[in-house]
């Protein structure tokens, strides 16, 4: 979670919502990414997203079944349907998402009788410092 | 909805599930995309994905508030996200997917009260032709 909050920072620095992410293959890291819609121009660019498409790349497949994620915030309901459809193993996050998230909030994704894959699931690792990135970046943009 | 049938027909001929989508603007097609998640090993490369991120690299931004996405399948949790995320103004889908729909099944994410953006809705456009091109698809897979 180290080096996701540390994309996450960077994405700060650049403007951008602060939220990192990390694929990992049996404790080796595949790919990091920070979210980045703005500087991509890309609606899809948050960076579970990047990070996903990464590590497919990477391995060449289009399934990361023996794969884990680690990302700073709790997934949106775009990243939990690509959490699923990577079939990602285990799922780590920091800051639940009252807004956004999908997890333990608004469509509650992976508990959906429809849901194909469900991750095991582990929130709030280094949460009080993912969500102070969260907090510190609005706070700046509001000039407070 | 044409052009988003032929680009499911071109995803069928390459072995992909059959959907295609398509970003228009002022009656000007901006994108077109096939389902390419194994071609391009890529679990996030679903038509909608693939037709809203070349939409927004095309005009240069990461919001499509000027635009509408046909698509030829009910659009599943993560394409929802991205549509919401993407701020797309009318969303035409051809036939209904009980199974992975997330607009009228499973999180029915645009009804989620979390959820920031709604576009209009327009189901069932093509429906039948939309339909058969998945009904055919798996049947040949299962050698039917």
């Amino acid at each position: 979670m180290r080096q996701a909050l540390a994309a996450a920072r960077a994405a700060a620095d650049s403007g951008e919502v602060p939220v990192g992410a990390v694929v990992m293959q049996a404790g080796r890291v595949i790919a990091t990414a920070a979210n980045a819609p703005r500087a991509l121009a890309d609606p899809t660019a948050h960076a579970e997203i990047l990070a996903i498409r990464a590590a497919a790349q990477a391995l060449g497949r289009d399934r990361l079944e023996d794969c884990d994620l680690w990302v700073t915030l709790e997934p949106c309901a775009m990243c939990a349907g690509a959490i699923a459809h990577a079939r990602i193993a285990r799922l780590y996050y920091g800051a639940s998402d009252p807004k956004g998230g999908a997890v333990e909030h608004g469509p509650r994704f992976f508990t959906q009788p429809t849901c194909h894959h469900r991750p095991d699931i582990y929130p709030g690792i280094a949460e009080a410092e993912s969500a102070a990135l969260l907090r510190d970046f609005f706070a700046d943009r509001r000039g407070i």
